[in-house]
């Protein structure tokens, strides 16, 4: 059994849980090593209070599921099997005391049903302790993440010769695509944002025919998936000559993003780094224009704990690693947002994100 | 009002909805053309049985929502906000009673909060009215896609004068992916699967660096999502020349596929189609190898109602669109899959795939 599979079983000992349900496709990955994308169909990792480890898998996920060799047994379940029954004969007696399950990913409708089919189970949650596991990466998810910081550093440097006035947002989107996955990416992590202009404004923008022009703000936001584990990266351009105006959010969320960086400490509030990187906004006189918080954890997924907002009082960890994106954002005119992806070390903040910051006239 | 949100409000006035919650982001863009991706965050359409209508979004959706005019009253929270408090306040006296939730995408957690955030109300579940508005397209989703549809067939067309021994499957995924947004596409439905020789045998298998070689499967399945619909296509080819036992599974899932298509009628049981297209497979010997049901739905979601599968005695309705993808898969040596999408009219089945099936030799 590997380390994180023992882990999940001492916790399972220590909160007198009789069995532990995995139906989240990244714990179980992330538990097991065994990687499946079962779509709306039933995936289960059961650890039992026995020692005992299965697999529950979709029949066209079997042969996967063997191949990995992560568990003691696996059973498979047809499209016009009812899985729930399936499921509650692989659990056997281990259905009647406490289960515990993942509430933050598993849906209502599952949870009722899984209610029904093991009647005399208790169903708690797993979720802080999975959080907390994930929170602190491995070297080796470390790595991954490096990797995959590695990947879209190059794909944005590949890109940058390609941006002239008239390339359309989507154009550049497309070209980004293509080189993560020539580049040896699973794919983006989330969709490719490229703003030009005044849609560089809007921090929830989505890339269209929109033009590049000489004179605005080009704002990339990317990542890739690689290995299972993102990256997430935005880089601001002044295509051209910038007015002043643009220079001075710039250099004000340059210096808000190394404020940030340099209040990630373990031992600190997450809270800190926001007010600090906020701070710093605020005296600028733009801080009605930052909507939105300093960063966020990283891993498995583009967006997992922790949170870095001004009210978390949770405390920062070695091993964790976190975006720092401040922003700030003109309404018609342009936004600027500069995030890297950082480590949390007993030696102070180590940004995996190497790509340069300083202000950079493009096209 | 537009006519879906009518169609909430007379649901929940026939079924004494206090109000109806929609969370799930899909849904707010089906119900009321407001399109967002909150990640973690909160996102809620509310309609109230007092007739109004209203918007919950993340501070940085603010100016989005305030664009698309979809609703009476739109009200946002930062990630400082308990953003369940907000919700309660804008739900207000209407939080006691009958408050409607989608059961299938909300997570047990969200669900833990909304009771404590609405200690009155009486949460039930209205994803039955939703599934079956859904599962009728309008001509409008129909027409949606049609375009997608047509999209990936245009890249497939694109993307086999590419087939060449020594490509890798990897390569050939980074083009597909590549051609989606260049023509224009928001980008893939799912993971593009390009599976070549014996790996496409694995129903569930993910491109890597095997490479295309002569004598030979190869297996594409792939869709786009364009204008927030999907398509969804499989078709496998002979790379030079393939075994007389390759060809006969070819023609068998051929065979099934058009046998699948013409069971598709309004009034009959879905079960129908599948066991239609099942024995065929049987009667020519391979039925141990078709391991997934015939097909399932599309539209906003990849996998949607209705499953084809042989144990749904859910009758078909004109204006379902669902796939039709019998496959053959011999372990170790090779598969099979074609996949079409296809109308249920009143006039018989149509299918929205024209892309060619009779075994094609390319490479």
């Amino acid at each position: 059994m590997n380390a994180r599979l023992k882990r999940l079983m001492e916790e399972a000992e220590k909160q007198g849980w009789q069995a532990a349900l995995v139906t989240n496709p990244k714990h179980v990955y992330y538990l097991s090593g065994f990687r499946c994308e079962p779509h709306e169909r039933l995936l289960a990792l059961i650890v039992t209070s026995s020692g005992r480890t299965a697999l529950l898998v979709p029949e066209l996920d079997r042969a996967g599921a063997e191949a990995a060799q992560a568990v003691d047994a696996i059973h498979s379940h047809r499209d016009t099997d009812d899985a729930y029954a399936v499921l509650a004969s692989v659990i056997g007696a281990h259905a009647s005391g406490l289960v515990a399950i993942e509430k933050e990913s598993m849906t209502v409708t599952r949870y009722e049903r899984l209610l029904a089919a093991l009647p005399s189970a208790n169903l708690t949650g797993m979720d802080a302790f999975l959080t907390a596991m994930r929170a602190v990466k491995s070297e080796d998810e470390i790595d991954r993440i490096r990797h995959a910081v590695k990947l879209i550093e190059q794909v944005l440097a590949d890109t940058l010769p390609l941006v002239k006035p008239g390339v359309t947002e989507l154009e550049l989107a497309a070209d980004i695509d293509y080189r993560m996955r020539k580049l040896g990416a699973e794919g983006p992590s989330f969709d490719t944002t490229v703003l030009a202009g005044e849609k560089s404004a809007l921090p929830h923008g989505s890339p269209g025919l929109r033009q590049v022009q000489a004179g605005e703000l080009l704002l990339f936001d990317m990542g890739v998936y690689a290995e299972g584990y993102v990256s997430d990266i935005t880089r601001t351009f002044a295509v051209g000559d910038i007015s002043e105006e643009l220079k001075r959010i710039y250099d004000t969320v340059l210096e808000a993003n190394r404020i940030g960086i340099e209040a990630l400490l373990p031992g600190k509030a997450m809270s800190s780094a926001d007010r600090a990187a906020r701070r710093h906004i605020e005296g600028q006189g733009y801080g009605e224009l930052f909507t939105h918080r300093l960063g966020h954890g990283i891993g498995l997924d583009i967006h997992e704990y922790p949170s870095l907002h001004g009210a978390n009082e949770d405390l920062l960890r070695e091993g964790m690693v976190v975006t720092v994106e401040p922003g700030i954002y003109l309404p018609g005119i342009g936004g600027v947002r500069i995030e890297d992806d950082v480590l949390v070390t007993a030696n102070g903040p180590e940004s995996l994100t190497t790509f340069p910051k300083a202000l950079t006239v493009i096209g």
